[in-house]
């Protein structure tokens, strides 16, 4: 018996890997709620936190209890990127994982959306959500380039601190038919030119550790990531079930 | 020369009373973000943080700057209700807050839309709004009421434990002019269905302590506001004007 879908552990396995990027990153946008700099940026960063709590809540629900997933799994079990689980530092070092996140997102989901597999459809609705994200963090990443001495060092600070965590989006995922060579290509290409027009330097240091790449999908956290978890799942883990 | 119009002063007060009200709600609910029992609700609590931000900026920036009203004020210069910056609790207690004050906001802006004044085109937007977040509200304290003893338990006290601050909105606003009899008498007529649709028991002691009734709207705030305030002003304090 021959058969075009995917079996049940690689689709799994897909639906962690973006769900959980979706997640993770969408809680520690969450938490700059009451801390933006502005009440604009207040109101963004929620909206790009709720856009991706939605896309987490398609995809994790599609291969099992969302709630589970979120509230109950142990640390290895998630399956997120380490980019995205790294703390918000300053405003600038936000935009910075806004910037390497939300372009490698656009241009994963476009081609998701362009082939035929279950995730197109979400992949489709999801692209034009996380191409206003990326936007946002371009025209950020420019204003802060291209601001005072101050901004400018900030920002240059998050691209070249968080640069080594950009390897791992360019690893295989189980599940996850792609052209990875085009997305590095395309991703490459795209972050260089912003990082160019803010009078920024492109970081030159390697994209990952040798035993770090795609550590992240493989259930390899850093240890902000346990305490994030630990306060996340804190209620639900202590009452289960509760909803009071 | 005669005019109809509200003095800037009254206008002033009326815009920082609403504006400072849905300002320190949004706060609060956006202390949930990251925290909340199910994903579900983390996007209901989130929309409802957004829709009062919302309100907060078209407020605060019709009589000043939206940035320096919420970051560099003092303490004593905000004018919202106390019921509104009293801690998160458990789950239930948010409700209870919910309940109480989005009753009130539902009735306030009905009666602010249909009159003629400034205020007018803004409370016919919000109102809307907030009765989505009644609604919310009253759903969940039915739901919580009517569920385990456990989640009848805490709903019951955390409409006790508000009880007290509920006084405060039928007091005089400067710049409001509202039926403050009518607002009492439907908020009063409206919660008492719901908590008692609920199985609860309708709180019986004072709406306020003597000295506390109208406290808040004449700068006088909680102890809990304090610590919220300084949280919520550290970065701009900090680093006034920064973006970063």
């Amino acid at each position: 018996m021959t058969t075009t879908s995917t079996p049940p552990d690689s689709r799994t396995e897909a639906a962690l890997a973006l769900g959980d990027d979706a997640l993770v990153l969408s809680h520690r946008l969450g938490e700059w709620a009451g801390h933006a700099p502005v009440l604009e940026e207040e109101v963004a960063l929620a909206n790009i936190a709720l856009d991706l709590l939605g896309q987490a809540r398609v995809l994790l629900s599609s291969v099992g209890d969302e709630d589970e997933l979120a509230y109950l799994r142990e640390e290895r079990a998630f399956r997120n990127l380490q980019l995205v689980e790294q703390p918000n530092g300053d405003f600038a070092h936000t935009i910075a994982r806004q910037l390497y996140f939300s372009t490698y997102q656009t241009l994963l989901y476009g081609q998701l959306a362009a082939a035929d597999g279950e995730l197109a459809p979400l992949a489709a609705k999801a692209v034009k959500e996380v191409a206003y994200h990326q936007d946002h963090a371009e025209q950020w990443t420019l204003r802060l380039g291209d601001g005072t001495a101050e901004s400018h060092a900030r920002i240059q600070r998050g691209l070249d601190a968080l640069w080594r965590f950009t390897g791992e989006m360019f690893q295989p995922v189980v599940g996850l038919d792609i052209d990875r060579t085009a997305l590095r290509e395309s991703w490459t290409a795209s972050v260089t030119a912003v990082i160019e027009r803010a009078t920024l330097t492109v970081p030159s240091g390697p994209q990952s550790g040798a035993w770090t790449a795609g550590a992240g999908r493989q259930g390899l956290h850093t240890e902000p990531f346990g305490r994030m978890l630990a306060e996340m799942q804190h209620l639900h883990r202590s009452h289960p079930g509760a909803s009071w």
